[in-house]
């Protein structure tokens, strides 16, 4: 199978307590694709422009991401400027310069309109759509979203999770998407938009996953060292996409595996600035954080 | 074996987004005591007033509360106001009234001073380590305290530490007494202070523990309705000793279990005003949410 993953490849600026990086790779769409990558076949789909630095499309083919729907465009790449305060949970952003991702309209190649999983990244939701429209038959769509578009394209939003599966957001964006200070609520108000499931990502508190039937809460892990949180919910999804694809279906076992193997490689990509961890971290490695997770919320029955 | 409560009984206006109580049941000693009376046998040592409702005593020995150690003093019960907004994670204090409280000296009777497990709840850590002078040789002592006692009576309160076994603490109070943001960080700190185990309340976050070598990280319960989190944190902590004191020594899968207990017992707790569920729950009801629990964080290992 293989995945298509949609959305933004950045330049990022980013400022921690722990140091300062410029200008260096970012964007959802990478930190997803990277992420994937570990466990299945990922096709990329963004716009970059001629200044984007060569070493950083080797980064991603060195992933044996698919890179035919990166499109490069004259002009400069999208950029993100970004601060964390100590407690790390919310970026500020300083600056944002859209520059060729401004008109970016995603075009999915030939090649890539049978694909089974989609990821729509954070993007406009009405290009969101467009992509669905492009694709044939996919059997699992996911989404994430942000507050702008919940605040100045919510109709489109609400059009588009007619037809996802699974809609990915952290808790700001589900309490404000919903209008409902409870989650237990607000998952059940998401599920009467459209999608089956809802993950709700609650960074250094976890992650919630609500089915209609059931609930599943995964830990996060508890690091002593979060040196920046950039692209951690991208990460999160990517990896969550990545190991759906190598399972048979969307049943519950295989949806909290995937969720915990989401966490860890977020767990990984928090460690080191921009994609220094991730793009190093190998299967052996995140199968034993996997079974760290394990260790870490066990508890025998009564 | 037997489990000595020592802090605050009271009586408690509370004001949620879901109603309104007045005057009722309150207190940590209260909270706790109950809690753990589901599991083991209990001794309260504590002070109210001579206005303190005969109902209520009844209630606290219905659940076969020891309560010889209850001072009944001239004058008034401890008062307590307080509001919630709709996030209902922090209560934001209107009004206190100490009353008898004001000068309450915790006497432990002489037939409460072989108790084995002893919970010093909230209450002044000068007071805290009164009592400990007069229990006799206590094999798990646990302890709670607060912001205030942190800025005011920092000293004492290192003290304390040095003698207990488990601290149980929120988050903010944990970061605020080792002046650490990071709880992984925080945590090891509050070990070279003297207790082998620290427990970290986060609320509807669920809980952590860490021992030096391991670290549990426990859900909260999704609750669709809390009518009033008063209390959640103390009766957390009075299912947790109530809970151990059943148990075959500080093991880790008992602490662990213990831990999930307590969280089902403060699920239970909040979802009704004062003690109105947590004084309905019956051991059976326990033991489902606990199984539900286990439901909640189940994944299968890769």
């Amino acid at each position: 199978m293989s995945l298509l993953t949609v959305g933004s490849v950045a330049l990022d600026t980013v400022k921690t307590p722990f140091g300062e990086v410029e200008e260096v790779l970012g964007g959802a769409a990478v930190y997803s694709s990277v992420a994937a990558s570990l466990f299945t076949d990922v096709r990329l789909v963004g716009v970059v422009g001629s200044d984007f630095p060569k070493e950083h499309i080797e980064l991603l083919s060195a992933r044996s991401i698919d890179l035919a729907g990166l499109k490069i465009q004259e002009g400069k790449t999208f950029r993100w400027k970004g601060e964390y305060e100590y407690d790390l949970n919310e970026a500020k952003t300083l600056d944002t310069k859209l520059n060729v991702f401004e008109d970016f309209r995603p075009d999915i190649p030939e090649a890539y309109r049978d694909s089974e999983l989609v990821f729509l990244a954070n993007i406009d939701p009405e290009l969101q759509l467009q992509v669905l429209e492009q694709v044939k038959s996919p059997k699992i769509v996911a989404c994430d979203t942000m507050n702008f578009w919940i605040e100045t394209k919510r109709e489109a939003l609400l059009k588009l999770l007619k037809y996802v599966d699974i809609v990915i957001l952290n808790d700001a964006e589900t309490r404000q998407l919903t209008n409902e200070p409870n989650l237990v609520k607000a998952a059940n108000i998401l599920r009467s938009y459209g999608p089956r499931y809802t993950i709700i990502k609650k960074g250094e508190h976890g992650v919630l996953m609500f089915t209609g039937s059931s609930c599943f809460s995964a830990p996060a892990y508890p690091l002593e060292y979060i040196f920046d949180p950039t692209g951690a919910g991208d990460t999160f999804a990517g990896g969550f996409m990545g190991y759906l694809d190598t399972c048979d279906g969307l049943g519950e076992a295989n949806l909290r595996q995937a969720i915990i193997y989401g966490s860890v490689l977020a767990s990984f990509n928090v460690e080191e600035f921009s994609l220094r961890r991730l793009s190093r971290v190998h299967l052996g490695e995140a199968k034993d954080r996997f079974r760290e997770f394990k260790r870490l919320s066990h508890f025998e029955e009564v």
